[in-house]
């Protein structure tokens, strides 16, 4: 079941959310059976969302409990639910101090097996931006600069999964300047010279992103991807960068 | 400016509604700039946006009142704003009665003309289907069916635009079938039939869109669109057809 | 019918392109008729491509014998067809003079009324880029730049709609700088020198398209329409700017 | 190096293809560099295109030629070309035997690892139809059908790899019936009637396309994987299936 579009609150942290999420549904078809009930898929979410609306949780949350309820309405081996949506946030302008919105893009997906452990596996795409480093070493000062779209992906058990403001914060922090729905002229001023400052590539702010996240999470079992990509201001076509890490906890 | 993302709560009719909308904001440029002050047009939008959190409107109040703030910042001609986000209403099963999540797709649109007159102009698009009647009439009561998508566009002044939900039934029962994100056996049943003895071209559900809209809206002044995309099920490409009317209120 | 891709060869001033347009086709539909023959559009359609292999036309020529055999299959007062193509061309590099491939997006629709005057719609859509002045005079010479989308926009009678590689040359020298799918590293110092010699606002870019337009065209009897949009490396969201002119040929 | 467009022919069995794919390479980066040579990916492709447009080649050749002029320039480990594109070809209508025009998506990968073994991820994926057979087993032999999307995906050696047309006839037979971009009435009964008496579930048509892979392909060595997705008529959502079977060419 793909494309299914759904209505949620969430609360998280003292912060209430309220998403229209994507939803998409997978079960393993037991040998046995032809198709799948498709209609109990949907009645399980529908429920589970329907009592949410009093007791409010974290997606994670809610996942897993749409999961169980499904697992008593047909059984299945292994049940995987995702949700696309996106996730509203506040921030501040670096010198006027002004409050800005910004929204950014995450896909949250659990994974049940033998209707015990659950896995998450939860990505955050964030705008920033890349400074070319070879072109200002060569060019007297002078480069080029252009939007960049972070990824920080995490998979793992539901106590190690991290919130979505600090993995937010781990990829803007990676650019070489986060990127600002409002900014007055000083802090435009502010936020170029920043960037001229601290020039990256693609695959610089792809080593910040998992070095960055290694730091905050290294007292939590996870996998993590990273993942950037650069649309070139001088070309037509983007640039990208993808690696991994694993932290073990310890 | 295109493509800004916010986070908006409405009321209207005693319902509330949390969106996300992407928005883009237009001014005339006038003659005496080279440009715009860019950060103006997000500010007045911040600004409202921030205090609607205590007092709640609607969509087309709200973006009236962001026009209203700019206009103060930055002189215009002709401002824009529109809106486009997701919608989430509720439904009710045909047999089993049990209640359902929709949503659907709206662009709302505000123009305000010498900080006067507003014009609003907001699309909704809903999914319901079409069954062939060509077919149908010459198979032995076989026939192919497929979903369908169907847009109502009103354009018109404060007053006079519709709520989205009434918008939202012009075009669902204009469909062979309204479509359900839940059905169990005896509504899938039941849809089935409906859309067997209710077989609609593409130019048909256009027709009754125009005239639903047409009988509805009777006593307001509007400029109506219709426009009707079917996924059809034996092509690998879509069908549309798209008509318009005027009401004149009277 | 929208969405239907098909296969088309053709030929203009000796260059020879071989593209797959997404085609809409529309007609209006007679009064006294309830739905539209649909086979007889598509059947229009392929047998003047099938006869296209041998005698190579512009997509305009084509087009316009897509809508003549249709005339004959199916009365209709007005109808309208669709192309939107990728259209590839090839370019030099600034300083190292390497050739290279680049692809930009074309629309052109064809209308034809009451089976005698057929009017183009064309627009072209390349990719460039824009550089702030406003920020690089109050910065000490550093400023921020990104990728920009420029669009121009004809509408004219088929002797008076110039070739495709005269509309992109037109919105390519609109930018701060035209951009290249390859670049050595003398001819990114040379664009990016360029860039900060040429600082414009999206608003100065969608005026030269206009105006080279209006240069380049000025002999005709055109009506044009230029958008531009950046996608802002400091912000989250694009800025845009739109236009129009009429050149009446004398 | 993402989302860049070329222009590329090719030659395979007999057919000349003419495709703008969008295209992706990447490559592992050597521990003792900073960043890539950007440029050298972007040459080696631009070279062997050239070249490719006297001596034809299939895109598996094509891409193998790059990362081997790539690999002159630029020492990697990995190295990865993704080309997406849309192909076209032709079928016959099914009574009226006329000829069409159909086009599907293709995503062709070769990944080159320590410059010796290739590896080819080849995806078609091509558009049908589903019937209900529960629906039409309940209710007097009515039911309903909606579009479907199919997608074969096999990864192997270049020697192992089938043709992208016998991909796409695999697909087309495990759908309840392939589509077509032209029916004439009696072709548009014969498909109606035929989906009738081949009700499949998007879970079948699933299985189909596996078994019918793997009856065509069990003397080749391929990992294979089937995906399927319909776009429900009587819901706002889609329906998915996927499978997964490796023939070890015995």
């Amino acid at each position: 079941m793909k494309n299914l579009k759904t209505f949620i609150i969430t609360e998280k942290g003292g912060f209430r959310h309220h998403i229209i999420p994507t939803v998409e549904m997978t079960i393993d078809l037991p040998a046995k059976f032809k198709g799948i009930h498709m209609s109990r898929l949907v009645e399980s979410m529908t429920e589970v969302i329907s009592d949410e609306f009093s007791v409010q949780h974290s997606i994670e949350d809610i996942q897993i409990h749409i999961l169980e309820a499904l697992q008593k309405k047909h059984a299945f081996q292994r049940g995987e639910i995702k949700f696309d949506f996106e996730f509203g946030y506040t921030s501040k302008t670096p010198v006027s101090n002004k409050r800005t919105w910004e929204v950014c893009d995450i896909s949250a997906t659990t994974i049940m097996e033998n209707s015990c452990s659950n896995v998450h596996d939860v990505s955050v795409k964030v705008t920033g931006n890349t400074v070319c480093p070879h072109c200002l070493a060569n060019n007297g000062g002078l480069t080029h600069m252009q939007r960049a779209i972070g990824i920080l992906r995490v998979v793992g058990s539901t106590d190690q999964i991290p919130s979505y403001g600090s993995m937010i914060e781990v990829i803007e922090n990676s650019f070489s300047s986060k990127t600002y729905s409002l900014l007055k002229l000083e802090d435009e001023v502010h936020v170029t010279k920043q960037m001229h400052e601290n020039p990256l590539f693609v695959e610089d702010v792809c080593r910040n992103v998992l070095q960055h996240a290694n730091d905050a999470y290294e007292d939590r079992q996870l996998e993590m991807y990273a993942g950037v990509r650069s649309l070139e201001s001088i070309h037509k076509h983007d640039v990208i960068a993808e690696g991994r890490i694993v932290t073990n906890g310890m």
